[in-house]
Protein backbone atom coordinates (compact mmCIF):
# COMPACT_ATOMS: atom_id res chain seq x y z
CA UNK A 1 0.00 0.00 0.00
CA UNK A 2 2.96 2.66 0.74
CA UNK A 3 4.50 2.67 -2.55
CA UNK A 4 0.87 3.25 -4.56
CA UNK A 5 -0.42 5.87 -2.12
CA UNK A 6 3.48 7.81 -1.50
CA UNK A 7 4.71 7.61 -4.67
CA UNK A 8 2.21 8.69 -6.71
CA UNK A 9 2.26 8.59 -10.32
CA UNK A 10 5.54 9.55 -10.79
CA UNK A 11 7.42 9.36 -7.18
CA UNK A 12 10.87 7.53 -6.08
CA UNK A 13 11.63 6.20 -2.80
CA UNK A 14 14.55 4.81 -0.75
CA UNK A 15 14.49 1.41 1.00
CA UNK A 16 16.74 0.19 3.44
CA UNK A 17 17.42 -3.59 3.29
CA UNK A 18 18.23 -5.22 6.47
CA UNK A 19 15.78 -8.36 6.37
CA UNK A 20 13.37 -10.40 4.64
CA UNK A 21 10.49 -8.35 4.61
CA UNK A 22 12.26 -5.19 4.14
CA UNK A 23 13.46 -6.53 1.15
CA UNK A 24 10.18 -8.08 -0.24
CA UNK A 25 8.73 -4.56 0.20
CA UNK A 26 11.59 -3.06 -1.97
CA UNK A 27 10.81 -5.91 -4.56
CA UNK A 28 7.45 -5.06 -4.64
CA UNK A 29 7.67 -1.55 -4.57
CA UNK A 30 9.72 -1.47 -7.68
CA UNK A 31 6.47 -2.16 -9.60
CA UNK A 32 5.16 1.37 -8.67
CA UNK A 33 8.01 3.89 -8.96
CA UNK A 34 12.05 3.99 -9.40
CA UNK A 35 12.96 2.52 -5.74
CA UNK A 36 16.54 2.94 -5.29
CA UNK A 37 18.58 0.71 -1.86
CA UNK A 38 19.61 3.54 0.74
CA UNK A 39 21.48 0.90 2.31
CA UNK A 40 21.74 -2.92 2.90
CA UNK A 41 23.09 -5.48 5.26
CA UNK A 42 22.60 -8.33 2.55
CA UNK A 43 26.74 -8.80 2.40
CA UNK A 44 27.21 -9.50 6.37
CA UNK A 45 23.61 -12.02 5.88
CA UNK A 46 21.70 -9.18 7.58
CA UNK A 47 23.83 -9.30 11.02
CA UNK A 48 24.23 -6.09 11.28
CA UNK A 49 21.80 -2.41 11.32
CA UNK A 50 23.42 0.16 9.01
CA UNK A 51 24.67 3.06 10.89
CA UNK A 52 22.67 6.63 10.16
CA UNK A 53 26.03 7.84 8.21
CA UNK A 54 25.75 4.72 5.64
CA UNK A 55 22.44 5.94 4.88
CA UNK A 56 23.01 6.73 0.93
CA UNK A 57 19.22 9.47 1.40
CA UNK A 58 18.29 11.13 -1.31
CA UNK A 59 16.84 14.32 -0.39
CA UNK A 60 14.36 14.26 -3.16
CA UNK A 61 12.60 10.67 -2.40
CA UNK A 62 8.95 10.53 -1.75
CA UNK A 63 9.97 8.23 1.49
CA UNK A 64 12.62 6.74 3.22
CA UNK A 65 11.26 2.88 4.08
CA UNK A 66 12.69 0.41 7.12
CA UNK A 67 12.34 -2.38 8.90
CA UNK A 68 12.16 -1.83 12.47
CA UNK A 69 13.01 -5.05 13.32
CA UNK A 70 14.51 -8.09 11.80
CA UNK A 71 12.31 -11.17 12.87
CA UNK A 72 14.56 -13.83 11.19
CA UNK A 73 17.70 -12.44 11.59
CA UNK A 74 17.34 -11.12 15.36
CA UNK A 75 18.29 -7.73 14.42
CA UNK A 76 16.68 -4.13 15.58
CA UNK A 77 17.30 -0.51 14.56
CA UNK A 78 18.47 0.82 17.65
CA UNK A 79 17.91 4.57 15.88
CA UNK A 80 15.30 6.55 14.42
CA UNK A 81 16.80 7.68 11.40
CA UNK A 82 17.21 11.21 10.22
CA UNK A 83 15.86 11.77 6.70
CA UNK A 84 15.30 15.42 7.14
CA UNK A 85 12.26 16.29 4.88
CA UNK A 86 11.72 12.79 3.41
CA UNK A 87 9.03 11.10 5.31
CA UNK A 88 10.13 7.93 7.59
CA UNK A 89 7.85 5.19 6.75
CA UNK A 90 8.45 2.47 9.04
CA UNK A 91 7.48 -1.32 9.14
CA UNK A 92 6.94 -2.07 13.29
CA UNK A 93 5.10 -5.29 12.53
CA UNK A 94 7.97 -7.34 15.38
CA UNK A 95 8.39 -4.84 17.98
CA UNK A 96 5.67 -2.27 18.19
CA UNK A 97 3.71 -2.06 21.67
CA UNK A 98 7.20 -3.04 22.92
CA UNK A 99 8.87 0.62 24.12
CA UNK A 100 7.45 3.73 23.54
CA UNK A 101 8.44 5.58 20.53
CA UNK A 102 7.28 9.09 19.21
CA UNK A 103 5.45 8.85 16.11
CA UNK A 104 6.12 12.31 15.28
CA UNK A 105 9.27 11.71 14.07
CA UNK A 106 7.39 9.61 11.32
CA UNK A 107 5.29 9.81 8.37
CA UNK A 108 4.03 6.07 8.24
CA UNK A 109 3.98 3.42 10.74
CA UNK A 110 2.60 -0.29 9.97
CA UNK A 111 2.09 -2.88 11.83
CA UNK A 112 0.56 -6.22 11.47
CA UNK A 113 -1.27 -7.17 14.62
CA UNK A 114 0.50 -10.78 14.93
CA UNK A 115 2.97 -10.16 17.36
CA UNK A 116 2.33 -8.01 20.20
CA UNK A 117 -1.17 -6.60 19.13
CA UNK A 118 -3.64 -9.17 18.38
CA UNK A 119 -4.75 -12.64 15.90
CA UNK A 120 -3.52 -12.45 12.73
CA UNK A 121 -5.97 -10.80 10.59
CA UNK A 122 -5.46 -6.76 11.43
CA UNK A 123 -2.82 -4.34 10.51
CA UNK A 124 -2.72 -0.96 11.89
CA UNK A 125 -1.45 2.10 10.03
CA UNK A 126 -0.49 5.48 11.75
CA UNK A 127 0.14 8.03 9.62
CA UNK A 128 0.13 11.98 8.72
CA UNK A 129 -2.85 13.43 7.42
CA UNK A 130 -1.19 14.86 4.53
CA UNK A 131 0.60 11.99 2.74
CA UNK A 132 -3.11 11.04 2.60
CA UNK A 133 -4.76 11.80 -0.95
CA UNK A 134 -2.11 11.58 -3.46
CA UNK A 135 -2.77 7.54 -4.26
CA UNK A 136 -2.52 6.08 -8.26
CA UNK A 137 -5.28 6.80 -9.96
CA UNK A 138 -5.63 3.07 -10.14
CA UNK A 139 -4.86 2.30 -6.82
CA UNK A 140 -7.87 -0.31 -5.91
CA UNK A 141 -10.17 1.13 -3.36
CA UNK A 142 -9.53 -0.88 -0.53
CA UNK A 143 -5.58 -0.49 -0.97
CA UNK A 144 -6.00 3.46 -0.64
CA UNK A 145 -5.27 5.00 2.82
CA UNK A 146 -7.61 7.80 1.88
CA UNK A 147 -10.40 5.23 1.83
CA UNK A 148 -10.44 4.44 5.27
CA UNK A 149 -9.09 7.21 6.80
CA UNK A 150 -12.94 8.64 4.96
CA UNK A 151 -14.60 5.49 6.73
CA UNK A 152 -13.24 5.79 10.24
CA UNK A 153 -11.31 2.30 9.27
CA UNK A 154 -15.23 0.89 8.72
CA UNK A 155 -15.23 0.91 4.92
CA UNK A 156 -15.32 -2.64 4.98
CA UNK A 157 -16.52 -5.06 7.70
CA UNK A 158 -13.32 -5.05 10.22
CA UNK A 159 -12.40 -8.01 11.84
CA UNK A 160 -14.43 -7.23 14.64
CA UNK A 161 -12.44 -9.99 16.75
CA UNK A 162 -9.21 -9.19 16.13
CA UNK A 163 -9.66 -5.54 17.13
CA UNK A 164 -11.43 -6.68 20.22
CA UNK A 165 -8.74 -8.34 21.67
CA UNK A 166 -6.23 -5.78 20.51
CA UNK A 167 -8.14 -3.17 22.79
CA UNK A 168 -7.43 -6.19 25.73
CA UNK A 169 -3.93 -6.16 24.78
CA UNK A 170 -3.70 -2.26 25.20
CA UNK A 171 -5.79 -2.40 28.69
CA UNK A 172 -3.01 -5.25 29.79
CA UNK A 173 -0.40 -2.47 29.34
CA UNK A 174 -1.32 0.25 30.32
CA UNK A 175 -2.38 -2.15 33.57
CA UNK A 176 0.88 -3.01 33.62
CA UNK A 177 2.24 0.93 33.16
CA UNK A 178 2.47 1.28 29.89
CA UNK A 179 4.84 0.93 26.91
CA UNK A 180 8.00 2.28 29.37
CA UNK A 181 7.32 -0.70 31.69
CA UNK A 182 6.76 -2.80 29.10
CA UNK A 183 10.13 -1.84 27.26
CA UNK A 184 12.02 -2.36 31.07
CA UNK A 185 10.65 -5.97 31.21
CA UNK A 186 11.63 -6.70 27.52
CA UNK A 187 15.49 -5.00 28.42
CA UNK A 188 15.45 -7.96 31.55
CA UNK A 189 14.33 -10.62 29.12
CA UNK A 190 16.81 -9.81 25.93
CA UNK A 191 19.67 -9.45 28.91
CA UNK A 192 19.22 -12.69 30.19
CA UNK A 193 19.61 -14.58 26.92
CA UNK A 194 22.26 -12.16 25.52
CA UNK A 195 24.51 -12.27 28.53
CA UNK A 196 24.09 -16.12 28.63
CA UNK A 197 25.48 -15.81 25.37
CA UNK A 198 28.52 -13.67 25.79
CA UNK A 199 29.69 -15.98 28.31
CA UNK A 200 28.85 -19.49 26.67
CA UNK A 201 31.48 -21.80 25.54
CA UNK A 202 28.97 -23.72 23.16
CA UNK A 203 26.38 -21.06 21.92
CA UNK A 204 26.85 -17.93 20.38
CA UNK A 205 24.72 -15.09 19.21
CA UNK A 206 24.34 -14.65 15.25
CA UNK A 207 23.56 -10.56 14.99
CA UNK A 208 26.27 -8.16 15.73
CA UNK A 209 25.82 -6.68 19.59
CA UNK A 210 25.51 -3.26 18.74
CA UNK A 211 22.30 -4.39 16.60
CA UNK A 212 20.70 -7.21 19.16
CA UNK A 213 17.03 -7.83 18.48
CA UNK A 214 14.92 -7.59 22.30
CA UNK A 215 12.46 -9.58 20.16
CA UNK A 216 13.73 -12.54 18.28
CA UNK A 217 17.19 -13.70 19.78
CA UNK A 218 19.28 -15.43 17.17
CA UNK A 219 22.05 -17.66 18.18
CA UNK A 220 23.89 -21.03 17.02
CA UNK A 221 27.01 -23.34 18.34
CA UNK A 222 28.45 -23.48 15.08
CA UNK A 223 27.74 -27.26 14.12
CA UNK A 224 24.38 -27.80 12.37
CA UNK A 225 23.80 -30.99 13.64
CA UNK A 226 24.12 -29.80 17.49
CA UNK A 227 21.70 -27.38 16.61
CA UNK A 228 19.16 -29.56 14.90
CA UNK A 229 19.77 -31.97 18.39
CA UNK A 230 19.35 -28.68 20.62
CA UNK A 231 15.81 -27.61 18.95
CA UNK A 232 14.76 -31.49 19.51
CA UNK A 233 15.67 -31.51 22.78
CA UNK A 234 14.22 -28.01 23.91
CA UNK A 235 11.02 -29.12 21.37
CA UNK A 236 10.39 -32.06 23.45
CA UNK A 237 11.31 -29.74 26.95
CA UNK A 238 8.21 -27.41 26.15
CA UNK A 239 10.42 -24.99 24.10
CA UNK A 240 8.62 -24.25 21.08
CA UNK A 241 9.88 -23.25 17.81
CA UNK A 242 13.31 -22.42 18.65
CA UNK A 243 14.68 -23.53 15.09
CA UNK A 244 15.76 -20.82 12.79
CA UNK A 245 14.28 -19.78 10.05
CA UNK A 246 15.12 -21.69 6.81
CA UNK A 247 16.98 -18.92 5.49
CA UNK A 248 19.61 -19.02 8.27
CA UNK A 249 19.32 -21.98 10.34
CA UNK A 250 20.93 -21.85 13.81
CA UNK A 251 17.94 -21.20 16.60
CA UNK A 252 15.87 -17.98 17.06
CA UNK A 253 14.43 -17.40 20.53
CA UNK A 254 11.22 -15.36 20.00
CA UNK A 255 10.51 -13.52 23.20
CA UNK A 256 7.62 -11.03 22.61
CA UNK A 257 5.69 -9.31 24.60
CA UNK A 258 3.37 -12.30 25.66
CA UNK A 259 6.52 -13.92 26.56
CA UNK A 260 7.17 -13.92 30.66
CA UNK A 261 10.21 -12.88 32.34
CA UNK A 262 10.20 -16.87 33.69
CA UNK A 263 9.91 -18.15 30.75
CA UNK A 264 12.43 -16.73 29.05
CA UNK A 265 14.72 -17.87 31.93
CA UNK A 266 13.58 -21.45 31.78
CA UNK A 267 15.14 -21.38 28.12
CA UNK A 268 18.65 -19.16 29.55
CA UNK A 269 18.37 -22.30 32.56
CA UNK A 270 18.01 -25.10 29.62
CA UNK A 271 20.91 -23.78 27.40
CA UNK A 272 23.07 -23.83 30.05
CA UNK A 273 21.84 -27.93 30.96
CA UNK A 274 22.51 -28.62 27.57
CA UNK A 275 26.17 -26.64 26.95
CA UNK A 276 27.25 -28.84 29.79
CA UNK A 277 26.33 -32.04 28.45
CA UNK A 278 27.76 -31.11 25.52
CA UNK A 279 31.00 -29.53 26.38
CA UNK B 1 -9.32 -8.70 -6.93
CA UNK B 2 -11.62 -9.98 -9.92
CA UNK B 3 -11.08 -7.19 -12.12
CA UNK B 4 -6.88 -7.35 -12.01
CA UNK B 5 -7.08 -11.18 -12.08
CA UNK B 6 -9.32 -12.42 -14.57
CA UNK B 7 -9.69 -8.85 -17.15
CA UNK B 8 -5.92 -9.02 -17.14
CA UNK B 9 -4.25 -6.46 -19.15
CA UNK B 10 -7.11 -5.93 -21.85
CA UNK B 11 -10.07 -7.52 -21.11
CA UNK B 12 -13.94 -6.37 -20.52
CA UNK B 13 -16.26 -7.62 -18.68
CA UNK B 14 -20.06 -8.10 -17.54
CA UNK B 15 -21.87 -6.86 -14.81
CA UNK B 16 -25.29 -7.33 -13.33
CA UNK B 17 -26.46 -4.47 -11.11
CA UNK B 18 -28.97 -5.84 -8.67
CA UNK B 19 -27.74 -3.89 -5.28
CA UNK B 20 -25.62 -2.08 -3.49
CA UNK B 21 -22.35 -4.40 -3.46
CA UNK B 22 -22.99 -5.44 -7.08
CA UNK B 23 -23.07 -1.78 -7.74
CA UNK B 24 -19.67 -0.90 -6.20
CA UNK B 25 -18.19 -3.94 -7.71
CA UNK B 26 -19.36 -2.73 -11.41
CA UNK B 27 -17.93 1.12 -10.30
CA UNK B 28 -14.25 -0.35 -9.18
CA UNK B 29 -13.94 -2.60 -12.03
CA UNK B 30 -14.15 0.39 -14.14
CA UNK B 31 -10.72 1.32 -13.03
CA UNK B 32 -9.16 -1.79 -14.60
CA UNK B 33 -11.09 -2.41 -18.32
CA UNK B 34 -14.40 -1.75 -20.19
CA UNK B 35 -17.23 -2.76 -17.93
CA UNK B 36 -20.85 -3.39 -19.75
CA UNK B 37 -24.26 -3.56 -17.47
CA UNK B 38 -26.02 -6.62 -18.88
CA UNK B 39 -28.72 -6.17 -16.71
CA UNK B 40 -30.15 -3.58 -13.99
CA UNK B 41 -32.60 -3.58 -11.59
CA UNK B 42 -31.78 -0.29 -10.43
CA UNK B 43 -34.82 1.92 -12.26
CA UNK B 44 -36.97 -0.58 -9.67
CA UNK B 45 -34.94 0.19 -6.40
CA UNK B 46 -33.62 -3.21 -7.14
CA UNK B 47 -36.89 -5.17 -5.89
CA UNK B 48 -36.64 -8.07 -8.36
CA UNK B 49 -33.57 -10.11 -9.56
CA UNK B 50 -33.50 -9.95 -14.07
CA UNK B 51 -34.40 -13.41 -15.43
CA UNK B 52 -32.29 -15.23 -17.95
CA UNK B 53 -33.59 -13.60 -20.92
CA UNK B 54 -33.05 -10.19 -19.77
CA UNK B 55 -29.33 -10.83 -19.13
CA UNK B 56 -27.53 -8.91 -22.36
CA UNK B 57 -24.24 -11.23 -22.14
CA UNK B 58 -21.77 -10.38 -24.13
CA UNK B 59 -20.13 -13.85 -25.29
CA UNK B 60 -16.63 -12.32 -25.75
CA UNK B 61 -16.42 -10.95 -22.12
CA UNK B 62 -13.83 -11.81 -19.44
CA UNK B 63 -16.59 -12.54 -17.33
CA UNK B 64 -20.39 -12.38 -15.91
CA UNK B 65 -20.52 -10.71 -12.54
CA UNK B 66 -23.52 -10.90 -10.40
CA UNK B 67 -23.99 -11.00 -6.42
CA UNK B 68 -26.13 -13.84 -5.26
CA UNK B 69 -28.03 -12.17 -2.46
CA UNK B 70 -28.59 -8.65 -1.87
CA UNK B 71 -29.09 -7.74 1.75
CA UNK B 72 -30.54 -4.48 1.69
CA UNK B 73 -32.96 -4.93 -0.66
CA UNK B 74 -33.47 -8.58 -0.06
CA UNK B 75 -33.34 -10.42 -3.01
CA UNK B 76 -31.55 -13.13 -4.16
CA UNK B 77 -31.08 -15.16 -7.69
CA UNK B 78 -33.38 -18.20 -7.70
CA UNK B 79 -31.37 -19.31 -10.48
CA UNK B 80 -27.41 -19.45 -11.62
CA UNK B 81 -26.74 -17.78 -14.94
CA UNK B 82 -26.13 -19.48 -18.09
CA UNK B 83 -23.27 -17.70 -19.51
CA UNK B 84 -21.88 -20.21 -22.25
CA UNK B 85 -18.18 -20.04 -22.17
CA UNK B 86 -17.94 -17.18 -20.32
CA UNK B 87 -16.82 -17.82 -16.69
CA UNK B 88 -19.36 -16.92 -14.04
CA UNK B 89 -17.59 -14.96 -11.22
CA UNK B 90 -20.00 -14.71 -8.12
CA UNK B 91 -20.67 -12.28 -4.70
CA UNK B 92 -21.74 -14.98 -2.19
CA UNK B 93 -21.01 -13.36 1.04
CA UNK B 94 -24.26 -13.21 1.99
CA UNK B 95 -25.99 -16.91 1.22
CA UNK B 96 -23.03 -19.40 0.97
CA UNK B 97 -23.73 -22.13 3.48
CA UNK B 98 -26.91 -21.34 3.27
CA UNK B 99 -27.96 -24.10 0.69
CA UNK B 100 -25.98 -26.70 -1.36
CA UNK B 101 -24.53 -25.18 -4.56
CA UNK B 102 -22.92 -26.80 -7.44
CA UNK B 103 -19.43 -25.08 -7.89
CA UNK B 104 -18.95 -26.40 -10.67
CA UNK B 105 -21.09 -23.90 -12.89
CA UNK B 106 -18.64 -21.02 -11.83
CA UNK B 107 -15.72 -19.54 -12.72
CA UNK B 108 -15.04 -18.10 -9.66
CA UNK B 109 -16.89 -17.61 -6.32
CA UNK B 110 -15.94 -15.00 -3.41
CA UNK B 111 -17.45 -14.46 0.08
CA UNK B 112 -16.27 -12.58 2.98
CA UNK B 113 -16.67 -15.02 5.89
CA UNK B 114 -19.25 -12.38 8.32
CA UNK B 115 -22.48 -13.82 7.47
CA UNK B 116 -22.60 -17.66 7.24
CA UNK B 117 -19.29 -18.40 8.06
CA UNK B 118 -16.62 -17.09 10.95
CA UNK B 119 -16.25 -13.48 12.08
CA UNK B 120 -14.84 -10.85 10.06
CA UNK B 121 -11.17 -11.08 8.65
CA UNK B 122 -11.59 -13.80 5.85
CA UNK B 123 -12.46 -13.97 2.45
CA UNK B 124 -13.13 -17.48 1.22
CA UNK B 125 -12.33 -17.89 -2.45
CA UNK B 126 -12.97 -20.86 -4.86
CA UNK B 127 -12.12 -20.98 -8.50
CA UNK B 128 -11.11 -22.54 -11.61
CA UNK B 129 -7.21 -23.28 -11.69
CA UNK B 130 -7.36 -22.25 -15.09
CA UNK B 131 -8.43 -19.04 -14.46
CA UNK B 132 -5.11 -18.05 -12.42
CA UNK B 133 -1.70 -16.65 -13.67
CA UNK B 134 -3.27 -13.74 -16.47
CA UNK B 135 -3.52 -10.76 -13.79
CA UNK B 136 -1.88 -7.45 -14.56
CA UNK B 137 1.18 -7.21 -14.41
CA UNK B 138 1.13 -4.26 -12.10
CA UNK B 139 -1.42 -6.33 -9.69
CA UNK B 140 0.19 -5.75 -5.89
CA UNK B 141 1.27 -9.03 -5.24
CA UNK B 142 -1.49 -9.64 -2.24
CA UNK B 143 -3.86 -9.10 -4.73
CA UNK B 144 -3.08 -12.01 -7.02
CA UNK B 145 -4.50 -15.12 -7.04
CA UNK B 146 -1.75 -16.73 -8.21
CA UNK B 147 -0.10 -15.68 -4.71
CA UNK B 148 -2.24 -17.15 -2.77
CA UNK B 149 -2.39 -20.22 -4.81
CA UNK B 150 1.50 -20.72 -4.89
CA UNK B 151 1.53 -20.01 -0.74
CA UNK B 152 -1.08 -22.68 -0.20
CA UNK B 153 -3.49 -19.43 1.10
CA UNK B 154 -0.29 -18.92 3.49
CA UNK B 155 1.74 -16.36 1.70
CA UNK B 156 1.20 -13.94 4.24
CA UNK B 157 0.36 -15.01 8.01
CA UNK B 158 -3.01 -15.99 7.79
CA UNK B 159 -5.97 -14.88 9.94
CA UNK B 160 -5.83 -18.47 12.05
CA UNK B 161 -8.45 -17.81 14.65
CA UNK B 162 -11.25 -16.89 11.82
CA UNK B 163 -10.30 -19.92 9.86
CA UNK B 164 -10.73 -21.87 13.20
CA UNK B 165 -13.62 -20.66 13.75
CA UNK B 166 -14.70 -21.42 9.83
CA UNK B 167 -13.95 -24.98 10.73
CA UNK B 168 -15.88 -25.42 14.01
CA UNK B 169 -19.10 -23.57 11.82
CA UNK B 170 -18.01 -25.97 9.01
CA UNK B 171 -18.20 -29.14 11.76
CA UNK B 172 -21.38 -27.65 13.00
CA UNK B 173 -23.16 -27.93 9.31
CA UNK B 174 -21.87 -31.55 8.77
CA UNK B 175 -23.11 -32.50 12.46
CA UNK B 176 -26.47 -31.23 11.36
CA UNK B 177 -26.89 -32.80 8.05
CA UNK B 178 -24.76 -30.81 5.87
CA UNK B 179 -26.10 -27.58 3.51
CA UNK B 180 -29.19 -29.64 2.38
CA UNK B 181 -30.60 -29.45 5.77
CA UNK B 182 -29.69 -26.17 6.53
CA UNK B 183 -31.51 -25.32 3.42
CA UNK B 184 -34.52 -27.29 4.67
CA UNK B 185 -33.98 -25.05 7.72
CA UNK B 186 -33.70 -21.94 5.84
CA UNK B 187 -36.43 -22.00 3.46
CA UNK B 188 -38.96 -23.01 6.80
CA UNK B 189 -37.46 -20.11 8.66
CA UNK B 190 -37.82 -17.47 5.18
CA UNK B 191 -41.46 -18.88 5.01
CA UNK B 192 -42.52 -17.85 8.69
CA UNK B 193 -41.65 -14.29 7.52
CA UNK B 194 -42.89 -14.46 4.05
CA UNK B 195 -45.95 -16.33 4.61
CA UNK B 196 -47.37 -13.89 7.38
CA UNK B 197 -46.24 -10.68 5.26
CA UNK B 198 -48.97 -11.96 2.15
CA UNK B 199 -51.41 -12.44 4.49
CA UNK B 200 -50.92 -9.10 6.93
CA UNK B 201 -52.52 -6.13 6.32
CA UNK B 202 -50.20 -3.90 8.10
CA UNK B 203 -46.80 -4.76 7.28
CA UNK B 204 -45.90 -5.68 2.83
CA UNK B 205 -42.55 -7.36 1.90
CA UNK B 206 -40.39 -5.23 -0.55
CA UNK B 207 -38.75 -7.45 -2.78
CA UNK B 208 -40.94 -8.95 -5.47
CA UNK B 209 -42.27 -12.41 -4.58
CA UNK B 210 -39.92 -14.61 -7.25
CA UNK B 211 -37.10 -12.35 -6.20
CA UNK B 212 -37.31 -12.80 -2.28
CA UNK B 213 -33.67 -13.57 -0.05
CA UNK B 214 -34.22 -16.23 2.45
CA UNK B 215 -31.39 -14.46 4.43
CA UNK B 216 -32.79 -10.76 4.42
CA UNK B 217 -36.45 -10.47 4.73
CA UNK B 218 -37.04 -6.62 3.63
CA UNK B 219 -40.63 -5.27 4.35
CA UNK B 220 -42.38 -2.00 5.64
CA UNK B 221 -46.06 -0.50 6.81
CA UNK B 222 -45.94 1.99 3.93
CA UNK B 223 -45.71 4.98 7.00
CA UNK B 224 -42.41 5.97 7.87
CA UNK B 225 -43.16 7.19 11.01
CA UNK B 226 -44.91 3.97 11.97
CA UNK B 227 -41.92 1.70 10.67
CA UNK B 228 -39.47 3.91 12.98
CA UNK B 229 -42.07 2.68 16.20
CA UNK B 230 -41.92 -0.91 15.16
CA UNK B 231 -38.14 -0.80 14.51
CA UNK B 232 -38.17 0.94 18.36
CA UNK B 233 -40.31 -1.01 20.30
CA UNK B 234 -39.11 -4.81 18.58
CA UNK B 235 -35.36 -3.52 19.80
CA UNK B 236 -37.22 -2.81 23.13
CA UNK B 237 -38.47 -7.28 23.26
CA UNK B 238 -34.99 -7.77 22.40
CA UNK B 239 -34.94 -8.19 18.36
CA UNK B 240 -31.99 -6.36 17.65
CA UNK B 241 -31.39 -4.61 14.42
CA UNK B 242 -34.71 -4.49 12.42
CA UNK B 243 -34.33 -1.21 11.03
CA UNK B 244 -33.93 -0.89 7.05
CA UNK B 245 -30.51 0.08 5.31
CA UNK B 246 -30.59 3.75 5.42
CA UNK B 247 -30.79 3.70 1.61
CA UNK B 248 -34.30 2.19 1.30
CA UNK B 249 -35.77 2.86 5.35
CA UNK B 250 -38.51 -0.18 6.11
CA UNK B 251 -37.89 -2.99 7.98
CA UNK B 252 -34.96 -5.74 7.27
CA UNK B 253 -34.93 -8.81 9.27
CA UNK B 254 -31.46 -10.85 8.96
CA UNK B 255 -31.71 -14.41 9.15
CA UNK B 256 -28.78 -16.02 8.62
CA UNK B 257 -27.43 -19.44 9.16
CA UNK B 258 -27.01 -19.25 13.08
CA UNK B 259 -30.79 -17.82 13.73
CA UNK B 260 -32.98 -20.69 14.63
CA UNK B 261 -36.36 -21.27 14.02
CA UNK B 262 -37.24 -20.07 17.42
CA UNK B 263 -36.48 -16.68 16.84
CA UNK B 264 -37.97 -16.08 13.47
CA UNK B 265 -41.02 -17.00 14.89
CA UNK B 266 -40.72 -14.93 18.01
CA UNK B 267 -40.35 -12.17 15.77
CA UNK B 268 -43.49 -13.44 13.35
CA UNK B 269 -45.59 -13.33 16.31
CA UNK B 270 -44.15 -9.96 17.59
CA UNK B 271 -44.84 -8.58 14.03
CA UNK B 272 -48.85 -10.02 14.68
CA UNK B 273 -49.05 -8.11 18.13
CA UNK B 274 -47.89 -4.69 16.99
CA UNK B 275 -50.28 -5.45 13.97
CA UNK B 276 -53.20 -5.84 16.05
CA UNK B 277 -52.64 -2.66 17.77
CA UNK B 278 -51.91 -0.74 15.13
CA UNK B 279 -54.80 -1.95 12.79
Amino acid sequence: MVPLNLMGERGHADYALTGNFATKAYEEAQKYGACHVAASSAEENHTYIPPQEALQLDPTASYFHYCANNTIYGTEWQYVPETGSVPLVCDMSSNILSKPIDVSHYGLIYAGAQKNMAPAGVTVVILRRDLVGSARADTPIMLNYATHVKGDSMHNTPPCWCIYILGLVAQWLLDLGGLAEMEKINVQKAALLYDYLDESRLFHGAARPEARSRMNVTFRTGDEALDAQFAKEAAGSGFSNLKGHRLVGGMRASIYNAMPVEGVAALRDFMAAFEKAHI
